[in-house]
């Protein structure tokens, strides 16, 4: 994926740990999805049971991407002591015997909202925008340098708020939802702990002010790949808009 | 990128010549981008001159990726044969010495909409989403088969009548930009001369059913990524919708 490039500012020189802390946290206030209209009408209680429906199978592509994202940049470390920590997210999302991961609890959402499990799963009927836009997160992990691939993942300084909210509002508004939020819960624990550690590992890995520009920029082109699913599922479901021949459609009700 | 599958019908034996291209004319009567709202405003002359910039200056990217789609199957095939005659497109788009490249002629449509070229050029401003469907032809053809790589090109067959039909309404509702569409003559001849070729080569190497599937299964994947890219530029300019951050804004008049 070819990123936008962000020039250096003229006179720049390296930012220190907290300036690069604060422009990355800029990033995420500018221009991470709780900003996104889909968002605020689902914490407004404005979207409809199809629309949550649509919702949920659409992002379950991106939550099924997520341990493989993982296991990429796994794969691109030679550092034993990085793969220890990292390895915990793979296990987060595909869990193992003695816990559940991220994906089970997703699709028990994605039933709570009222859709079979197969359809779900089968990722048959996600609109394609979705998919580009998660297929260009593995290839940014894949074809980046490691500092990106790590950088990118730093969303999740911003995560715990929104799911906060998040939670509290779909118990508001939608109650039949209730049962399905396990994935949430989770994530409240599991993504501050995971971005702490990105965090300390992209600041002390990003020397060079090229290399802190860098991670600025990946941490904005994974928020560009999360408003940009959004913005699909807004178009096809909320809009007059259209889903593409073959995606999922909202039942008459 | 995990294309849908699509099952072959019960009882399917290999398609005839006749049927195989039956189905693929099918697939673009139902899906190729002719049919997409965006451009049947264009055609009824209900675009303003800043969304033909939004849509020249975002196609812009498409056209700079076809030689390097096409580059990538020159470098996929190991017959000089099919070689030589796919050459001939890099050329096409590229031009050389002697003769004009279609990207040159799309920056002056862009020029003749208003857009300076440094700025259609620079890529910048593409919407991302524009970029993702892009970049995911760009993997069909780097990492599906040959079969699947070429057959995706078969947008080609549906292109000259969208052509001829697009360069009569441009002319009639946008007069100024009419300077703009030598692109679109060269194309008139070039597509379908490359349609033919990539038509017969298709004809002959899909010989399983599961193969002839799989080349009408990649021709709709090519629909769906010429269709996301149209609903991208509506929704960020048409409707009351929203270009992300940093992408192309339409300037106030």
């Amino acid at each position: 994926m070819a990123l936008r490039s962000i020039g250096i500012p003229a006179g720049g020189g390296v930012l220190s740990v907290e300036e690069l802390r604060t422009r990355l946290r800029q990033v995420g206030e500018e221009r991470y999805h709780h900003r996104h209209p889909f968002h605020l009408m689902m914490h407004a209680g404005e979207l409809s049971q199809g629309q949550l429906q649509a919702w949920a199978l659409n992002r379950y592509y991106y939550q099924s991407r997520i341990p493989i994202k993982d296991a990429i940049i796994l794969s691109r470390s030679d550092d034993p002591e990085f793969r220890r920590a990292w390895s915990k997210r793979v296990l987060d999302h595909d869990g193992d015997t003695t816990r559940e991961g991220g994906i089970e609890r997703w699709i028990r959402l994605a039933e709570a909202t009222g859709l079979d499990r197969e359809r779900v799963v089968s990722c048959q009927e996600v609109l394609p925008s979705v998919r580009y836009a998660v297929d260009a997160y593995l290839e940014l992990v894949r074809n980046r340098t490691l500092l990106e691939a790590v950088a990118s993942s730093l969303t999740e300084l911003f995560s715990r708020d929104l799911i906060t909210l998040r939670m509290d509002r779909l118990r508001q508004h939608y109650p039949w939802l209730s049962g399905g939020l396990d994935y949430f819960e989770a994530r409240l624990q599991q993504a501050p702990e995971d971005a702490r550690f990105a965090l300390q590992w992209v600041s002390e890995h990003a020397v060079t002010r090229a290399e802190q520009e860098s991670a600025i920029n990946a941490l904005t082109a994974k928020c560009d790949i999360l408003w940009a699913q959004l913005d699909a599922i807004y178009f096809a479901y909320v809009q007059p808009g259209w889903p593409p021949p073959g995606a999922f459609r909202i039942e008459e009700s």
